[in-house]
């Protein structure tokens, strides 16, 4: 009977898995073994055909000669590392997109009707009827996504239907054939960005997206637009956000370059940004879709048992 | 030509019309005679044949022989008040909807992710990933729409493809056949309000729904279910709200029995409770949405030039 080994450590609590999040696996037959630590994994290595994790070191493969597969439910490689040697895939996780659609289209309609500024009415026990009248309707507005890929196509056609107009942007827009909303490529962002009302920046970590969306860019954007980050934090230029923000309209930040956010950054009081702790896909649907994922995965395999 | 006459003097600036507003009505071939006081529109009462108008008390309706529509564009008739005699109709706003759909979405997905608690987290400039992951997908979850009519028709329609399920509720439910959701009837709340994860109040001010959500009803309110006042503030009895919040996971309060919402109201502190100023249609395309359905209905009726 083949054995799934866990390692489900994270300081996150929605994203720590318990056994009785395992049961689907172990209705289909399987035998899950669960590890708080990486030792403990890596001394279970012989017998081990699959594992769950957050983490795996390059390293750690010539530990596992049996291994077939890695599933790990982080949409990037920041944790679980490729094999060096090509032998053992690693299943990413692909349902973020259900979880950060909600987040996406919550902090579309939160900054557009100017609840940013409703928060501090709040605080002061005010009654300001005046702030959200100089909003207008997110249904005749446009919305660019920066960095499309099944994330952002997710969060198109969760948006859609609300606004006039989603367009997408990517390296390359060829890989989005059949997208259910125009897809263009980088290059075209300085004729975007000066028409779109909310930019939502969706681009992963790494070299290649480092400070994308700096001075020059944020200076493209319609005046009193918004600006979103539900990407990493590297790709957008923090010190030149703030100077922006005197022609924008506001930005909500869910990554940011430096996590937690630093206690004296000027974010946390900017009246017109808004900041979530990288939580877009900290749901407690988390675990049960990504073991879905999994069984799903298992399931179309060549019969494991 | 006929002339239309304006008295739209109004507290909200989003919701106070200028004459720049008036300009489709000028090319229909009208003439738009703007008033700022009452006394000035009921001294030009005999040329008068329609007036545009936040105010019209039931007395004036005699000083206007020749007044052929009242148009206003409150949804409810507590400031333009209907002609005793019938002779002269009164002509509602109905596109209400399609701007406080907006603000219903956009509470629904801002308590169901936490974000009251996430205000409190960005105020003491925090990293809290632990709170949010106690909410579930909006998808998964029913939304119970309390006074359907055709504010709530319109929310039904925004709402329903990020739930599981809208359920209307209305006194009488054969005036929504051919919904685009199931319609039950008020003797119905007691099945139907346990099972609901977000009940959205829409009632319309009045004795007839006087202290409607009482104690009864919310104690049978679902464990962790929000609940939503964008109807009228009578229609909640605020001093069973506060107790009952031990047991629901939150409210969002857009009215409140006595607005503004005074200073002491514990609604201020409470932290599962966010209070906007009665402000979910208070948007800049208020005016030119009146506008174009003043424009609808002269072009409806028979040339009137």
């Amino acid at each position: 009977m083949a054995e799934i080994h866990t390692l489900m450590v994270n300081d996150v609590p929605a994203f720590v898995l318990h056994t009785v999040d395992y049961k689907p696996l172990e209705d289909m037959g399987f035998t899950v073994v669960e590890h708080d630590s990486a030792d403990s994994l890596l001394s279970a290595g012989p017998q081990v055909e699959y594992v769950l994790t957050w983490d795996f070191e390059a390293t750690w493969y010539q530990r596992f000669p049996r291994l077939r597969c890695v599933f790990t439910p982080a949409a990037g490689d920041d944790w679980a590392r490729p094999d060096p040697s090509d032998r053992v895939p690693v299943s990413h996780g692909s349902y973020h997109g259900e979880l950060m659609s909600e987040s996406v289209l919550s902090a579309l309609l939160f900054m557009n009707h100017r609840m940013p500024q409703m928060i501090r009415n709040h605080d002061r026990r005010g009654w300001d009827r005046v702030t959200q009248g100089k909003s207008r309707l997110l249904s005749g507005q446009s919305v660019l996504i920066v960095g499309y890929g099944h994330i952002g196509e997710r969060c198109a056609r969760v948006i859609s239907p609300h606004v006039r107009e989603v367009i997408g942007v990517r390296r390359d827009p060829s890989l989005s054939n059949g997208a259910p909303i125009p897809v263009r490529s980088m290059s075209e962002l300085p004729e975007l960005l000066p028409r779109s009302d909310h930019v939502v920046m969706l681009l992963p970590g790494g070299a290649a997206t480092d400070r994308f969306m700096n001075a020059d860019r944020l200076s493209l954007m319609k005046p009193g637009g918004f600006i979103y980050n539900f990407g990493r934090g590297n790709s957008l230029v923090e010190k030149d956000l703030i100077p922006a923000l005197v022609h924008l309209g506001g930005a909500f930040l869910d990554v940011t370059e430096e996590e937690p956010l630093p206690q004296d950054s000027l974010f946390w009081s900017h009246e017109g940004v808004f900041v979530t702790p990288h939580s877009s896909a900290i749901f407690e649907d988390y675990r049960r879709l990504f073991i879905e994922e999994v069984c799903e995965h298992l399931g179309n395999a060549s019969q494991p048992l």
